[in-house]
């Protein structure tokens, strides 16, 4: 327990009122921290496709988003032990209680507790801690970092290394991590393999990272965007291909150029109807496909069946399998002893004032991530 | 090379003249094996679900159906070294080359050179090896057991222990292997597991008999046929859910009676539909499930990508997964050995003669499978 109690905190966070309305800065009321609640100085966040996607789409406004994020913790609600105030943290968009059947697997980041949170509130009480003069702000994931101050659930953030520079392990929140461990957590990819990836974000080239520290030896990258078709060989890509320079679809293309298939094939595009081009992309016999993105539109993928028949299989990725609290303190550590890579991902740096750029530059597909860095 | 030059036989054979018509008992001129291949002299041949179905709605008449039998080594074609006269054994509707990429992966049975033959034809010239009157009669999946003699390729045989019964093995040849082998090396069940089964047939319960010997604890049938919820718990299963006595989808029921859904669910129905229910009867973080049916109707599965980024997997089981020539052997030393069961499966045995009372049996779901012995 905190020797002080903490009080509600006002400063600046951007809030999106409306859908696809450019957000707005405003002075927010931050709730001191609940039972089991840590209180965030958010230090660097992140833009994530998904952000981008829940702003211009989803029905629950006026809202903060951003989950891709780094701070210092400020302050601890009752009962939270595992934090104190100063110590360093990534935010996490799924949580690790630690207590549930999925948790207590072992086997499985898929927290029945403090799972993917859709309705804008916090998991413990389905409240806001913000407001803007009383008005209640909803949450993004149970993050929402574009703010000076959030509040999140204490299974929701992880410590981390003092060390560890908080302006680029942001990237280890979300994308960077998803793509990383999708390669090895749940493709296991292996030495000398066969890899095509849907999909040039991030996410996607996290994956051929991935991919290329295990060794595979083509990376094909997949994309209709010639930009980052261009950038995408700093990241292990071997080879690109832009099914927009094809008239036959574009599995037909890997299955040739792969002479019957790809070893593994990952959909990081958020498309279902991609799912399926992955799928008839992979070889017979032991193609894996693994799936990372969120569709947009049509929720439902379809495959012909006997695909799977005929040695297939079709596994999904949240945040690439990593048990966070028990799997991100050492992934730091490998990115603080060059064992991994983060910078490149980092094309744009602006401060927080500026986010709504950060909008535009990934509307636009010009951009990888985009860190927004908090006022000290 | 055989000593002498072998000869057409003329011998009985239940040729199929058009779809869902009674067989015909005719008399068959059998060619003598051509390169690489060999002539068996029939045992036992069992009707399959796949038999019944292509024989239903397959445009590829006439024909000989059967591809789920043991027999004797009549005579060998040119090049055929593995096979000599008087040896026992199985037939395989997927060969194995030994020489492909799948072949020499040591990761895959899908054969890509002797693999699923649809057109009712040799692989080696697209030929077939049964005539009557000088009229060719169409294969089935290059195997035509439903005669007293046959031509295979010598890659679509397997040599087997000349101790084995012959009359009871022939199910290891296809259905009773498939669902062991879904349980073993598709999905390697796990002590303590639960399991779900849809569809209890010969297949579906040697999935049953698979995760008892893994030591499943919880094994749950899905039927909608009370003759086979019945007799159902002799092979494994625990409990058994008939869909029909539910308002509410069966899915919902499995996830209900499973806290969550199962960790493993297998479709041995041949339904997308129920592709679908089987995957949402898995539960979130590790629930896998494994496709062994071939759809008669819609090829087309489909799925909420929800199902997948929740951390399921969808693989498909082709023939259980069994390398033929290198794990059948050790299969049929398993049942001599008593360490499987075969013997319950046979509900029915049937002289040749009486072939189209096993089919009339199969369609109206009364038998598992009817052992069809051949004269000796």
């Amino acid at each position: 327990m905190s020797s002080s109690t903490p009080q509600v905190i006002t400063c600046k966070a951007a809030v999106a009122w409306g859908a696809g309305e450019a957000l707005v800065m405003e002075e927010v009321e931050v709730s001191p921290p609940q039972p089991l609640e840590i209180r965030i100085k958010v230090v660097s966040t992140s833009l994530c496709r998904s952000d981008l996607s829940a702003w211009e789409s989803h029905a629950i406004f006026p809202r903060i988003f951003g989950h891709e994020a780094s701070g210092i913790v400020e302050s601890v609600g009752l009962g939270v032990t595992e934090f104190k105030e100063g110590d360093h943290v990534l935010t996490v968009f799924i949580g690790e209680c630690m207590t549930c059947r999925q948790c207590i697997s072992g086997k499985s980041n898929v927290c029945q507790v403090l799972g993917l949170e859709r309705k804008g509130l916090m998991h413990s009480d389905q409240k806001t801690r913000f407001s803007v003069k009383g008005k209640p702000i909803y949450h993004y994931c149970a993050v929402s970092s574009f703010s000076e101050y959030t509040v999140v659930h204490s299974g929701c953030a992880v410590k981390i290394s003092p060390h560890a520079p908080l302006e680029k392990i942001c990237l280890l929140s979300c994308g960077v991590a998803a793509g990383l461990g999708a390669a090895w957590n749940v493709a296991d990819v292996s030495k000398g393999s066969t890899v095509v990836i849907f999909g040039l974000g991030t996410v996607g080239l996290s994956v051929a990272q991935g991919a290329k520290l295990r060794g595979a030896s083509r990376i094909i990258g997949v994309d209709n965007n010639p930009q980052k078709c261009e950038n995408a060989k700093a990241f292990g890509i071997t080879e690109v291909v832009d099914p927009n320079s094809y008239k036959e679809p574009i599995a037909q293309v890997i299955k040739r150029i792969t002479d019957g298939g790809a070893d593994f094939s990952f959909e990081c595009v958020g498309d279902t109807d991609m799912i399926t081009s992955a799928l008839q992309s992979c070889c017979d016999g032991w193609g894996l496909t693994v799936t990372l993105g969120v569709p947009k539109v049509k929720p439902e993928m379809s495959a012909h069946y006997a695909l799977f028949l005929m040695g297939r299989t079709l596994k999904g990725s949240l945040f690439g399998g990593w048990k966070p609290k028990s799997d991100l303190p050492s992934l730091v550590e490998k990115y603080v002893n060059k064992e991994i890579q983060i910078d490149d991902y980092i094309t744009h740096n602006l401060p927080f004032d500026d986010i709504n750029k950060a909008f535009n530059l990934m509307k636009e597909g010009k951009c990888l991530r985009c860190v927004i860095h908090m006022p000290r």
